[in-house]
């Protein structure tokens, strides 16, 4: 589709898909109204909707959410995204860092995996 | 809090906090990756979801969705709810009008109930 | 296009498409990246948005933003809605109070106005 | 912050944030009202907003829109970014392919380029 695809690596591909992920994750979901009580079902319903993407592996999402709802916050979710492309898996995932307002986007882990 | 509230009748009050939920439903999750396989995940969820903010009594949730993923289309979602508001309950809905680009919010009912 | 309609206030009507205004507001738009040198564009865009939708008077947004960025939350919005439905106008906001997560969304004034 | 950074390249890296602005430009906006009269401003305000984010050098956002509003729509936007990560450029884009329900994110460049 584009000639600059030839010189784009499996690696280079694999993280620019699983920045996608988390930049979709994040901005899709954020402010969601969220209880202990309905954290179960927002988790899944995260963790397949990105599934749905290309190339995605496993999505892993953690809520931490009190009796009292309230619109999701950075700080209140954890998520780690494993993609795989061609035979190349990049991990990632959302971290909050304290002091900061916003969610650190973070690669974990980019190998060549054997597929048998 | 406001002296206007001793002016809005139970009515009022029940089909504002009904646009209210419907106008948060829609712009939470219109985009949210889906497919068949997801759908029924992304339903609950937005259930549960809505059902934490103040004087819900219930929501339903329909999505249309195909084998092949998409972001979540207005006309792919159908949605009910229900508010109470003291003794007042306040029904509405969001459906899809061929031919607009938008939903249709819009009340379904507004009656007073008993609570035995 | 629906029975009930005819038993629908003008008073009722108005604020319940006020409500949809303040969710759709709040539900689109939080979690979007902001700063103090970008706020006022993002401002201008909710308000123009908005101002979209059926019956809408006006909208009014103020956005509290630091130097760095974060993404928007709901401490840092306040909105102003103003509707106008055949003769009657709704005005309502969002308001965020402290010492809870969420921000309460209000009518503040309903009645009946002459258009000439 | 993590051992595995050293072995992440910087055009890797660069990719990765290109994948993460485009990721949360598409999910953050998607839905929005707007309409030939307001997309100048909902333009501006998604330019702006991403350029919040780290490592973005520019941000460049079309979108079309009808006299009518309706909720924004993948097939009205087109997006291009440039991200700078140290001295390498990675440049992408946001691109509705017809026949498919999503946008097409893909990387147009990746290069060394000199800061002088």
């Amino acid at each position: 589709m584009n000639k600059l695809e030839n010189s784009i690596s499996d690696r280079e591909k694999a993280v620019f898909e699983l920045g996608i992920k988390l930049g979709s994750l994040f901005h899709q979901f954020i402010g969601t109204p969220v209880s202990s009580r309905t954290k179960n079902s927002l988790e899944k319903s995260i963790e397949e909707s990105i599934s749905n993407q290309p190339f995605v592996n496993s999505v892993k999402v953690n809520i931490e959410a009190g009796k009292k709802y309230n619109a999701l916050k950075p700080e209140q979710i954890k998520a780690k995204i494993s993609i795989l492309y061609n035979e190349t898996r990049a991990k990632g995932e959302i971290e909050y860092i304290e002091g900061k307002d916003y969610p650190l986007m973070q690669i974990d882990e980019v190998k060549k995996v054997s597929q048998n």
